[in-house]
């Protein structure tokens, strides 16, 4: 044993609808002696996102459920405090599922190492340079294939990923529209990020507001809440559109299954092509996006932001922020 | 004015739910002289397909809704009986879109001529070697790219182009496996066509069925009906999976829009691709397909058959056997 406590949340129920504090459970235990070949790193951010709401859940998805009573899966950035890993030293950052816990014993599997770059905050990790930059790049690059004067419609266009697609459209010159839930945020988008339109879609009729600002219809569509925006994107595509099937946020909390798109029919009417990704296939080509991400940063052409709740007891509470829509930017909790 | 009087049925009221004989009105009219670049068509067979539904609602799909009092659009086989087109020679045979109509005036635009071979019957122009076969074919091969070894899965794998997508899947070698709503078809389906497995939906519960006979998952899927069969197998599709979206036949006579699949999320999970497509896309390919399918036809290793209803008066009557299922093969009038 060694002096230190982990302090930790362990899922204990099943969320019906959004999480509850009831759904976790607080444990503080002492961390374990490491092994030959283990590390125990101490973690610094956890990276909360949409999908893991689907991880709460018992249905696997791409990744098995959390076992109800284990620590609660989550994205991490920490610190390596001890080591009897040859491959990782002391000192090394390293991001990967290290749970909602302080510390975490490892024998390294499935972690990556960190570039030693004081210019670059470690939150950067857990987006621009980390899966949200990566979703957002190989997403609309990948599976859209846009081309410059094309029409690229987000949803969840403030949120961290779909900001990001909706500027690498702006860079690859398309006409961008991003579809968010407030005035502040679609200000946000259009001031400040450049996309050339923005629908309140909780005070406007989407439908109508598509038909304004998409005047030659919708080519692109990067999808990240499904529902009933899904349908009135459907509603104007062009012939050959494709949409890129990044998440489904309205249905992650639904207690009862959520019917798919009125308007399937409209993928045979126009051709078109619905597309799911992960970016956990593109890992092998990270350094592509990473290029390109930190590139176009250097040049002012890309903005993020990071929306940092400080404390790990926050945890339980601070990710329903990503379903009622009040986080601004990226969503990590700092330990 | 010629002394030919030409039979109709024009569309006179938008269909609620199936179609129904008084959505039709039978006139009668005299042919009308030819001016110059014209010809006469004297129509000699109709294509009954699930699109023609589509055609008759109020709303635009691929083509313009049929406006009330218009002929009724249909597929035709017929043959030129007189030429002011110096393209078009009498005793010449054409196919294009010249409605539920004995005889047609038209300059020759959108109609294709058909080679003049004794051993291929007329209707194998509205089956194997015209857009049923194309649609299979391309359907199946270009949007799905299915490779030897993978499953598919065909829903309304007894109609015309059902049949022939298992039978290019066998020869493809890929584990083919249909579903069908009856065990006369699903017999057929095995025994005939040499198909792995038939699942009846009516029957049978679709999703255990696919699990016993798709034991590796499902890899591609040609889709013809939606609803809850489509439900079925996102269930079960691998990771990479390709649907192909022909036709959703079981939503085209709902008087309530009908909801898309509850299990959308299945395409981000297994990174699957859905895909629509409309065989007249494949015009300028269709050498290949015809190619192909003629040499399978002579080496035996495809059959098809077609579904004749005698009498053009019959065609609003016959158009349901489509929606009913009672239809064995590609459904054709007889004029």
């Amino acid at each position: 044993m060694t002096d230190r406590m982990n302090r930790q949340w362990r899922l204990v129920a099943r969320p019906e609808g959004t999480f509850k504090d009831s759904d976790f459970k607080w444990t503080e235990e002492p961390v374990r002696d490491l092994e030959d070949g283990e590390m125990l790193v101490h973690n610094k951010y956890i990276s909360l996102d949409p999908t893991n709401r689907g991880w709460a859940s018992d249905r696997d998805t791409y990744l098995p459920a959390v076992k109800l009573g284990d620590v609660m899966r989550g994205g991490t950035i920490g610190v390596v405090e001890e080591s009897r890993n040859a491959d990782f030293k002391v000192g090394e950052h390293v991001s990967g599922l290290l749970g909602w816990q302080e510390y975490a014993v490892t024998n390294g599997a499935g972690l990556s190492k960190l570039p030693d770059n004081p210019a670059i905050p470690l939150t950067a990790y857990m987006g621009l340079f980390g899966h949200i930059g990566l979703t957002a790049y190989y997403g609309l690059l990948d599976v859209c294939q846009p081309n410059a004067g094309e029409t690229l419609v987000v949803s969840g266009a403030a949120g961290a990923v779909g900001s990001l697609v909706g500027q690498i459209g702006k860079i690859k010159g398309l006409r961008v529209v991003g579809i968010a839930g407030s005035d502040e945020k679609c200000r946000w988008l259009t001031d400040e990020l450049g996309f050339d339109a923005a629908i309140n879609y909780k005070t406007e009729n989407v439908s109508e507001a598509l038909k304004r600002t998409c005047p030659n219809g919708i080519d692109v569509y990067f999808e990240n809440v499904g529902g009933a925006i899904l349908d009135a994107v459907l509603a104007q595509i062009n012939i050959g559109a494709r949409i890129s099937v990044c998440g489904l946020i309205s249905q992650y909390n639904a207690t009862e299954p959520a019917p798919g798109p009125y308007n399937l029919a409209m993928l045979i009417i126009k051709r078109a092509r619905m597309q799911g990704f992960l970016v956990t296939d593109y890992m092998d080509r990270a350094n592509e996006a990473m290029t390109a991400l930190g590139g176009w940063l250097m040049q002012g052409k890309i903005k993020y932001r990071v929306d940092v709740v400080e404390g790990l007891e926050q945890t339980p509470r601070a990710i329903n922020k990503l379903f009622d829509g009040s986080n601004q930017g990226k969503l990590v909790v700092k330990i």
